[in-house]
């Protein structure tokens, strides 16, 4: 086990109507408000007049920010940092998935900073931000308990990763507000949840038994409600469990003690900057073959995954593995997730410029230090 | 799955020769530190010097409290809590396993109260206490990160359990330190963790799956790891494993969405005040026979638990369920612990006053709700 720190201070407020106290939760945190969110959604189900009510109730004074969309935009975080300059905002209220909680992140780090927000995303460490509260609609990215945010800068295009302290303060979590999430909103968060443990499950690090376990028995669990919710997506309970799924998954307590990997992120992430597809379903893609180039590299672990998380029958490591990798991807096409990128019509054209880029970026794995050679077959092997 | 409230925020500094950090992480919670421990186990293994060169070098001023034994005292607390007041201190800074822990938590709700410390566990709710900082020696109890605290009162005798605000800022915790304990003390902290976990997986709650997962997988764990530090007591992964199992089982996050039990704490509690033996010893005896009482509530539950824990093959849910009980008490058995009261020459002679005591203090449980009878025979199982 390796030597590590940790600390997640994130308030989770669980369970059913809890958005009614998101109003006195935000007013702990700040005098005047920026309420931060996508588009028609939450207004078509009633969840942006039960926020405004409960924002009123707390008699908490705000102003509006609205048009976060998939794959959240630079130049809205740019429009939010000065907003909030103007108008004194001092915290941020976050209605919505993972893009309008990645947005507000970066909002909140770009206030209090006096040079451009982009610098975060070429390296600088966020060490200081307006603090952040959640009301999440979409069990997915679990953004709402992290520390990291990711924005695409639509010059580029690029799309990256920032981290440091800005993990949200509190996060209201009601899994009736995910009943609505449509079919492949849904299956594209449950790749997402998937993925974050996946990246911190395939580790070279030895003796990281307990996190092993705790890693695979949120998996199963993950798997399990994931075939309840494609058929009754008003499930609570399948619901909950997903939606508590997503935050520890992310909040970094699975990968405690561990070398973590992120390869598949960096190498999806490219995919969603240039062809502006859903990042889980670009995961859903990018991670059964990432498993088939690197699974040479510790047999034993990948058939203790297909063991573990897949209940497959003993046998030897290599078929144990090897079916385990199958697994995982019929199991992204039983959901309804594209498997290959010829699904989504994307050609080789782009695999040398994004596997350039990738490399980059940094984002070249521990569990295999990928070259950008690797990253290129990477997307040959996701065709 | 329940509602529920989570936030954890004690920051862990996870593994080797982390005490080092001890002085600059409690400079930063006050002007005067209270440095609180047990006696001389501390300084026999060259801790203690380890601990006052980190204050030294960090430029903490201290004074220093000693003493505390296992089942901490009362008169040790206000004895803490007078010193606190008179010298003017303003943190506390515990180095040693779950009593001093206990007694430094205790110290520092005292501290800024004008009342008796007593009444806090006499059900006044901690709501304001000394920030506390742990250096940990033992992988036992979970105080470290548990907003929990366990004192007794001697004059009693009683033993009784306070919460509220008073969760450790931050816990060091390197695995070697506990190279050092015994083998008893060793197995008395296996099954205090492994008790915290049953207390919040024997549950009347639905729709739990992620979370049974995740008790289940800790249990798996604990129970391999636990059989290595027996045979190779210097074993880093194992004890480093079982280190940040100890912590996760009490910090709160095992529970969430679940309603818990706590019966079997209470009615050990009552063991322990009386006859003064180890928590630990006292629940692995417990423990198998409040099971064995209540598994009538849900033999599914006890299947499940007897299939993912102990790998019971899959048979009729009673023979499952006996045999997990069973196993669990021939686990306790093959590391060394005591399986009945016996074995500790404790005799029925005060079973029915210690099951009175227990139901009074309201630690009645609720996954079966026990009267004084019922845990008078809980007692008569554990003979």
């Amino acid at each position: 086990m390796e030597n590590f720190e940790y600390q997640c201070g994130t308030k989770i407020i669980f369970g059913k109507e809890t958005e009614n106290e998101a109003g006195e939760e935000i007013r702990k945190l700040g005098k005047k408000v920026l309420l931060h969110y996508g588009s028609r959604s939450i207004k078509k189900n009633g969840l942006y007049d039960r926020i405004l009510a409960s924002l009123k109730n707390a008699n908490v004074d705000f102003i509006e920010l609205s048009g976060v969309v998939p794959n959240p935009r630079l130049s809205l975080v740019r429009e939010g940092i000065e907003l909030c300059k103007k108008e004194n905002v001092d915290c941020i209220l976050a209605v919505g998935g993972g893009s309008v909680i990645d947005s507000a992140k970066a909002i909140a780090a770009g206030v209090p900073y006096d040079g451009d927000v982009w610098d975060f995303f070429e390296g600088k460490r966020i060490d200081k931000s307006l603090p952040v509260g959640v009301v999440l609609t979409i069990s997915a990215a679990g953004s709402e308990a992290s520390m990291a945010t990711v924005i695409t800068n639509e010059d580029g295009p690029r799309k990256a990763s920032s981290h440091g302290d800005i993990r949200p303060k509190f996060a209201v979590l009601n899994p009736e507000l995910t009943y609505s999430v449509p079919k492949d909103q849904t299956a594209n968060g449950i790749a997402d949840m998937m993925a974050h443990i996946f990246e911190r499950y395939f580790t070279n690090s030895g003796s990281v038994d307990l996190t092993d376990k705790l890693c695979e028995g949120a998996l199963r669990s993950i798997i399990k409600n994931a075939r309840i919710v494609m058929e009754s997506p008003e499930d609570y309970g399948a619901r909950a469990n997903l939606m508590w799924a997503s935050t520890l998954a992310h909040n970094g307590i699975l990968g405690t003690g561990r070398e973590e990997d992120w390869a598949s992120h960096g190498i999806e992430h490219q995919l969603s900057a240039f062809y502006d597809i859903p990042h889980g379903a670009g995961l859903a893609i990018i991670f059964p073959a990432w498993m088939r180039y690197v699974v040479g590299q510790d047999m034993s672990r990948f058939a203790q995954f297909g063991r573990e998380v897949w209940e497959i029958e003993e046998c030897c490591d290599e078929d144990m593995a090897i079916r385990a990798i199958e697994k995982t991807k019929e199991f992204f096409g039983e959901i309804g997730l594209p498997t290959s990128l010829s699904e989504l019509d994307i050609g080789g054209e782009k695999f040398s410029e994004m596997a350039k880029i990738c490399a980059a970026s940094g984002r070249r794995g521990s569990f295999v230090r990928l070259k950008p050679e690797d990253i290129e077959k990477i997307y040959e092997l996701a065709k």
